[in-house]
């Protein structure tokens, strides 16, 4: 469930999914470690995609009880097929909408919702339509990126074109991805209680080549490239500044280049 | 020893002086938890200025041996005060230039050096001159900020125009404040080894009163400040446009608002 209207910025190409799954693999880490439901709870994965968080989720809580859902039935199969093949049986999928969600109130201990918000057109009334699911005392927890928390060495003015370029596309299409950042007022502002914020850096330099393979190449210059199109075709940037500033990303996973982002993880109670 | 020549880009006045002492007690457990050396060891502290960091260092290490240099006599009886009035001994201060260190070679067990390198011109050739003094498989422990790893929520324009303003004002007299997320290649780049680089990201929201005190207001803003009439003056923003500015700084420090920054600290081997 990545957008409502099946408009989805990344697209859902086969590239996609694997950069899902890169992502995925080389943040569990530090995205997830901290994660973990009690036995016989209930939580809600809001927008579960192709799964690449479930897995990790039905890992490290292998005695709570998971709904899954997405708004695209063919994410949803794919979530599915990860889930069997790693051997996982706590969890449901189901076909259903954020704004509009078939569950009773109150009905869930926990929710969970990872890289959603950034592109919806009306992230906290999606927190209120979650929040109402969730029983008193119940918890939120939220991951997203914020595009604006992107630096790298060498710095290049094209380079920052192009990530400008991402985030400009991302806004045309309704979302924000500066949202990191924006975590606990939107939580605070919805009414949820002692709201906890943590940012988890990525630093990547030539000593971390997993990184610089799995993160910063296969994630977030994956990312940057997929809006070459929309960006050159309205506009945002000229073919020869993309260029240039797409050679200047991949200088920074040189022997001499870093790269810097910042992903938010927020917990919230009811 | 901010700078060679005694032009250090935030001043000597008692402001900058306050600014320094509340970003060292904010910031101590971030930066400097982990910096501990063994009894009988003997580490050069280039750059103490008023010794912002000289007592945290004495205090975690109280049986090494810390010779302590800077380039203003007025810096080192200020240092030399704040440590007699902590009650530590296990320092001596010395009038001395980094340039022209009057030390052996291979001399001592290890070197530090916080928020020094961003005021250089060579910040290279300070790193060579202090890699002599080392002995072998001695350790060089670096820390500093990096301006363009700040942001903040709410977003704006002349926000970001006045810490470009800090940035540029800091190039002109020689510096580089974007120094942080180039600790790897500038360590590596002078043959160093073993270069570890980790990033401490100040996250700030209305939760955390403490830092929206000690270190938004009152050593981020506080620094920004301290060049108005630089950057006013040489045509870099106009007067409305910095007072603007400085305004939706203190916004981010509103119940709503969130602000980061990000230090960097290298440890590195001959």
């Amino acid at each position: 469930m990545k957008k409502r209207n099946h408009e989805y910025v990344h697209g859902y190409s086969t590239r996609e999914e694997e950069r899902l799954v890169d992502q995925a693999t080389t943040l569990t880490e530090l995205l997830h470690s901290d994660t973990k439901y009690p036995a016989g709870c209930s939580v809600l994965e809001a927008g579960c995609g192709v799964g690449a968080q479930t897995v990790t989720l039905l890992k490290n809580s292998p005695e709570a009880h998971f709904t899954s859902i997405d708004l695209s039935q063919e994410s949803l199969d794919a979530a599915k097929a990860k889930v069997q093949t790693a051997g996982y049986k706590n969890v449901s999928f189901q076909l259903a909408d954020i704004f509009d969600l078939p569950f009773p109130d109150e009905s869930y201990d926990h929710v969970f919702v990872c890289f959603i918000l950034e592109h919806l057109k009306r992230p906290a009334d999606a927190l209120i339509h979650l929040k109402s699911k969730l029983k008193k005392g119940g918890t939120i927890t939220v991951i997203e990126g914020d595009h604006g928390s992107t630096y790298f060495h060498p710095d290049s003015r094209e380079a920052r074109q192009t990530v400008q370029c991402l985030i400009d596309v991302q806004a045309k299409m309704g979302g924000d991805s500066l949202i990191g950042r924006q975590l606990f007022p939107l939580l605070t502002g919805v009414g949820f209680v002692n709201v906890s914020v943590s940012p988890r850096m990525v630093y990547v330099d030539s000593s971390k080549p997993e990184f610089v393979e799995g993160f910063t190449k296969n994630t977030f210059i994956a990312m940057v490239e997929g809006v070459r199109e929309q960006a050159i075709g309205s506009g945002l940037i000229t073919e020869e500044a993309w260029q240039r500033g797409i050679e200047d990303l991949y200088r920074t996973t040189g022997p001499h280049g870093t790269f810097c982002y910042t992903f938010f993880k927020a917990i919230a109670y009811t």
